[in-house]
């Protein structure tokens, strides 16, 4: 019994019945066939600007910021870094089905001059501010209008001529208080269970852990409320948080992003969509947005 | 800036802009809010007879078994747990955002006499079966109808008269190969990440994990393909599987799960997709089906 329930598809009929002699369905591409066939105009790199390396003890966390949607908090998340704001902080939170979350967890280490203690809520952006934004066919509860915009999982609404980006799995958002503008990137969180749609347009998101989820997603649960650690001896420590323009080429790490804007990519989408061959035998003809993977390679 | 960002609350009105000083939205009551007003009868004990002990090393994962869906597939592994063919067996993948899943293997170790070596599908069920249906109002692209079953959730299909378990977070399947009748228990698998409701209708979706799911969702991910471990030593060893029925009374664990056919029920549904208070700035006014929480206390 090998138990590759992931591979094999699908079919557009709904075959609702019981049936052990279910016939095959017509093999279909994979997103991993689609993958092998792309050229390397399909992919893009990540901006050294706007890419972060969170070193920990088990290695290398990359999150790619997102300056189209939240351009404020990028930068004040580039000035912590630039001073080291990070380096020894600790992973705080881990809330199973949730979110694990990293900061300084007594709000105690002085925060560096050229970050700001407050920035303006980038909850959502003017639909002009995103332009790369190709939206996917499939219907949704929590928007008007899913996609995706330049990598990221993005939503928006044509009657406020808003957009933001969505709560899927990896997606990390600044922390912050009952004040919209309390969140200043000090304290980030990442998503590592089923996404939490609620939160969107609530608070500002502001990237996508693209390498590295596998060292966060397996953090213990803490057992105080919302999973944070009660002890300080089961907080990991963070090594340090780099601007990877600021890392020496040599100690880079290099990753390249499906451009969600290429033909390919809707192939892509639409293999997670529909899928074929002899293990499926029910296809949905539906992707929700976080079930839409966004494929990186190494270069 | 305490990060108290679950708490908090919504509004039915999508203040889509970016706005400081947003008013807080009125007090509404949260989930917790619900559960601390419930009444002894909005409660069940979980059937003994048809509640799993997966014993590991760092504790107790409880798993309820769902026989209107899969009365074949649940006494299929109730025979496997009495001959205590799960002994000593080990948790095998751990793939990120996907499954966690448990079995022999080397697929070496003799079956006991009684359970069977193929169990007829049961991928969906007539929904005469599914007696104690409540149909939420939230649109869902996978399926025409989702709600939840005896405290589980599922969907259904008016038009082919079928009604099936979904994979949400904590749902717990039968891994098979590409013949529909080749799941037969020895092989589990429990969803550890975004709901992959695409597998829904394909394969045998048998209970739920209510307790310990932190236990399970933290395995290393595996390296290998599918999240497999690629080395024996990377391995968790399960001390046991019982059936509760089977455990003396002393020694079981005593949760009970909130009805989801009570009134009580449909208030948690609607604090989850309409939240208020002083966090909350945007409410969906929606829910998925996987983002319901479904109540579990101890007794």
């Amino acid at each position: 019994m090998q138990l590759n329930y992931m591979t094999g598809a699908l079919v557009a009929l709904a075959l609702a019945t019981q049936c052990a002699t279910a016939a095959d369905l017509p093999p279909k591409p994979t997103v991993s066939d689609i993958v092998k066939e792309s050229k390397p105009g399909d992919w893009r790199a990540l901006d050294p600007e706007n890419t972060l390396y969170m070193d920990l003890p088990s290695g290398r966390v990359v999150i790619e910021m997102a300056p189209d949607f939240a351009p404020q908090t990028a930068a004040n998340i580039r000035a912590l870094a630039r001073e080291k704001y990070y380096d020894g902080l600790y992973i705080i939170r881990s809330q199973d089905n949730y979110v694990v979350q990293w900061g300084d967890p007594d709000e105690e280490k002085p925060r560096p001059f050229k970050a700001k203690e407050k920035v303006t809520a980038e909850f959502t952006a003017p639909v002009a501010s995103d332009k790369r934004f190709v939206r996917m066919k499939d219907i949704d509860g929590y928007a008007a209008q899913v996609g995706h915009s330049n990598g990221f999982p993005s939503a928006r609404d044509p009657k406020t001529g808003r957009a933001w980006l969505t709560h899927c799995y990896a997606m990390v958002g600044v922390a912050r208080g009952n004040e919209t503008d309390s969140g200043n990137g000090s304290q980030l969180y990442v998503v590592s269970g089923h996404a939490p749609r609620h939160l969107d347009q609530n608070i500002t998101v502001v990237g996508r852990v693209v390498a590295g989820m596998p060292l966060l997603s397996v953090m213990p649960r803490g057992t105080g409320p919302l999973g944070f650690y009660e002890k300080a001896e089961e907080r990991t420590q963070i090594k340090s948080v780099r601007i990877a323009a600021d890392v020496p080429e040599a100690e880079r790490s290099q990753y390249e992003v499906m451009r969600t804007e290429s033909p390919i990519y809707q192939r892509v989408v639409e293999a997670a969509r529909n899928r074929g061959g002899p293990w499926t035998k029910v296809s949905p003809n539906h992707v929700e947005l976080c079930n839409a993977p966004i494929p990186v390679r190494k270069k």
